[in-house]
């Protein structure tokens, strides 16, 4: 839900969590741009203290102050999870963030951005110019497509690792939490593959969570992992993504490669991906992860 | 800011951090409770998802649902830093979880709780008992009094762990965050002594944590580590807390004996604990703390 209003001579744009009973207030200059493209509705705003901001269907995907945190952590701990990643599929992220920390990996040698909406890619070119950077890296390929067909049509084995990074579980984005969805990406990666996929709040989706695991796994992932970061504009201010593992478990990560990553990062440090991946005991509790 | 709004036929419970252009809302039943007590303004809340919340002078101070995270965070990482914590000091904290959490440690022979608000005991008890369990322990002890004029009195070397468990600094809590304060902390610590306090958002509150981190340094304290934490129901919902060691360094916590506590945690483990110890770059490079 959006509400605008004015008091004490301020706006403030308001996303309410009804089901989870909390909402998020962030103050806007002003309304930079709407529209409803051929699927969904999305507006454009100007905070005071958290920069641009895109909102999609009245909910944040992100701001210019704390991106950087989500991005970060949707990549590098899968990237530097695989052994030798070359082939990456990002499903979603139109605002090109995601395709931007996957690039600097130097050993990636193609990233494919599956996006539906183009709107969504026009409008991050123009109000997030910064997150397109690497949009014209001769590695990068930008597709404006259904990504559950895009996976469908994939060939076996010929993909290290997918990113998924969607809206929520309504609206265009549902057919991507479920199993049928999960054996096709299954079958698109190679041994070893990995999938990740944002997960929503550790706090608020503990249910979300568990059906998402579950589904992987009756996907034919060997293995799931969530893990967490803050992300201050999404409800509770407390976000994750899972892991999915073909073939294999989780025997840690490439820690030296990133100490090493030679790139600069704002959030993520091989320490960070390390306390990002224990979680804690209300967690395990009802997931069944292990620490 | 405390805002009370009919809309949609609910009501909604709204803490505005102007300054920070963000805002809090929790959706509520109804308002349990108000008063001007001898300090600040005290508000208990029922909320629909939250449980039971405690307003000061309009700011968000716990909730059912998300305490656990703020107050074993505010607890054990300090507690187990420490070769062998005996006495401890809790300077606020009148809701009394972080007593709790502190009672827990076998090892612990006295733990005083100096609250200048006996007011928010008073209303703890009733509204959040659960919080109160340890209260009648027989190493508590329960002090409505001014904590710097405490502190002020405490004899040299008396103390092994101070907490820091206040309000912002503004109003009562102002006299918590400066240099003469941190000197009388010192001062009543041990070698080796250790204070924690409760630093704001690392989004948000940057300057104030490197201020405070340099008035604990000019108080006398040999070494400093800021360690992170959700909070989902402060402003970010990100969180800190600062440890400033007397004497010495940070050289690790007793991890054996953190995995081997022999009590319940909803959200701290010695893994939980590396973690949230591994601060991000952006805010390494801004306060000067190693990774």
């Amino acid at each position: 839900m959006t509400v605008e209003e004015k008091r004490d001579e301020t706006l403030w744009f308001t996303e309410r969590a009804d089901e989870a009973g909390m909402g998020l207030q962030l103050r806007i200059h002003e309304r930079l741009h709407h529209e409803q493209s051929d699927y969904q509705r999305i507006e454009i705003y100007d905070t005071t203290s958290f920069g641009k901001l895109m909102v999609i269907d009245g909910f944040v995907m992100l701001t210019d102050r704390d991106n950087f945190v989500y991005h970060e952590m949707m990549s590098h701990p899968v990237l530097f999870t695989h052994p030798a990643p070359k082939r990456v599929v990002v499903i979603g992220g139109g605002d090109c963030g995601t395709l931007r920390e996957v690039l600097r990996h130097p050993g990636v040698e193609e990233a494919i951005q599956v996006e539906i909406d183009e709107r969504v890619t026009r409008l991050a070119e123009q109000y997030f110019p910064e997150l397109c950077d690497s949009n014209d890296d001769p590695r990068a390929r930008l597709l404006f497509e259904d990504g559950i067909e895009w996976m469908r049509n994939a060939p076996d084995g010929s993909v290290d690792v997918i990113i998924v990074d969607s809206t929520d579980p309504v609206g265009p984005a549902e057919g991507l939490f479920n199993r049928a969805f999960y054996e096709q990406c299954h079958r698109a990666l190679g041994d070893g593959g990995l999938l990740v996929q944002q997960s929503e709040s550790p706090l608020l989706h503990l249910e979300l969570i568990k059906a998402m695991r579950a589904a992987m796994q009756d996907g034919g992932f060997a293995a799931c992992h969530t893990h967490q970061f803050p992300q201050p504009t999404y409800p509770s201010g407390w976000w994750s993504a899972t892991m999915a593992r073909k073939g294999r478990g989780f025997e840690g990560f490439r820690e030296d490669d990133a100490a090493r990553r030679g790139f600069e990062t704002l959030y993520y440090t091989p320490e960070v991906h390390r306390g990002a991946l224990a979680m804690p005991p209300f967690f395990c509790k009802a997931t069944g992860q292990k620490g």
